[in-house]
């Protein structure tokens, strides 16, 4: 994957998302992600996410808005369950740690930019743009042995 | 649904999506979609396609580029066989008329430009933008009496 | 120029105007633009735009948003009078017709989307996307044996 | 300003730059900025900056594109001498300190995405993103009295 060929832009694509691996989200523990896009322009991604059941991300903030479909699991949102086929957007500049679900969810994300992380003494911590993302895919494709998904 | 207000942009919203209606696309006999967001600033928007059995599309082309994700069904793309969770990128610009699904087929769509078509004499018709598509759900959402998504 | 390649993605370039002609922007009458940029995936483009004194645009409607800043000229907007350094946006959905400039007018126009044109008869006219856009540049630049901008 | 509404969407709007005033911008001396627009989505940002002569920014990464368009002055890039007219594109990702201009120059930028910055001891400094400028940006509207652009 070349951050400034070909991938990062928009050639016609096709992806059996089964043909990929998971590849450790950071900081996230045993989270996963398949990336399937990375919109360089803006720094946004289209991935698949999985997060395990009882496991609550670290305190971040998404600088871009973003789009979720949920495609396994369910995840509480105040007085609504979002199931397999619901949808939510997440505006831009919310800084919060998602709830852990009560069971593994995979979900569809469209993101609209990086994310800003805090370390726990409230510094900024390292920003998870699509550069970093790109290269930890890479390095889970490498140590897969899987074959890039045709562009 | 308001295209100057609030629901063109980017609030928190969570849609359940087995409450809303499927509303007719325009020119694709017996399909449907159902509206999640627009992104009013590039006539982009995120919806949920139907398409049925053995239904082909008219010829249109693609001012922006879209992502594709298939909820359910199965569409070939050449030697690739997609299904649930598989993925297609369509770079802008392309000029074509899907080929007729096996069976129903349900997919998440999100397009970044509108969708210029063309009358069976080669003349241009008219513009599927995401005015217009708006205009279109929210007359499906009027006539189902469905309560509109949370925004 | 390929709309397919490099050039429509974002790669570093330094483009000095002078250096570039003047193309005909279509269904203006000796207007000109030229093209700095294209944003592939919402069929956007950069250009800088020249209106001449006395010229009245057709009727149009823009499918995204543009962003603008004068140059060169004044532009009169109900009560204000807009110069050299002033800027202005344009959401995305307008239908309308430029009133002409008393005096030659020079923007810089960043646009997020195509440009739908309606014939006389009120039926739809040809759509102006960044294609048709990228295409007349590329014969303007022939025709003037200028240099493709450094990208 | 209000970051979760009409402001940082996108009604139509008319603003004489002179009408405002110049806001410092975060780390770099004697610098302005006069914010036009945000891009709330993509925590992206329209505006006039204003760099003096010998003043040399930090080392930042912008985790988006820049396009940018010289209003006044000129800036070298290797052989290539910019000036008034003139314009740039940056693509995201390039992580750099910019070199100090000869006079002082303002430029419009169109910015698609925050900016990272670096401390000196390499460890992540503060994000400057859309939320941070629109924040100082009411600020310096507040302290100057001056009315704020008409949207």
């Amino acid at each position: 994957m070349d951050m400034n060929g070909s991938y990062a832009t928009s050639d016609e694509m096709h992806v059996v998302t089964d043909d990929l691996p998971w590849a450790p989200f950071p900081g996230v523990e045993d989270s996963g992600f398949k990336l399937l896009r990375v919109n360089r322009d803006i720094s946004g991604l289209t991935m698949l996410l999985k997060i395990p059941e009882g496991v609550r991300g670290p305190m971040h903030k998404h600088c871009g808005a973003g789009e979720y479909m949920i495609l396994q699991g369910h995840i509480d949102f105040g007085d609504r369950k979002l199931g397999p086929g619901d949808y939510f957007f997440e505006p831009a500049g919310l800084r919060h740690s998602e709830p852990a679900p009560d069971e593994e969810v995979i979900m569809l994300v469209v993101s609209y930019g990086p994310i800003a992380t805090t370390r726990p003494d409230g510094s900024p911590g390292p920003v998870v743009d699509a550069e970093l993302m790109a290269k930890l895919w890479e390095r889970a494709l490498t140590e897969s042995g899987a074959v890039a998904p045709a562009r």
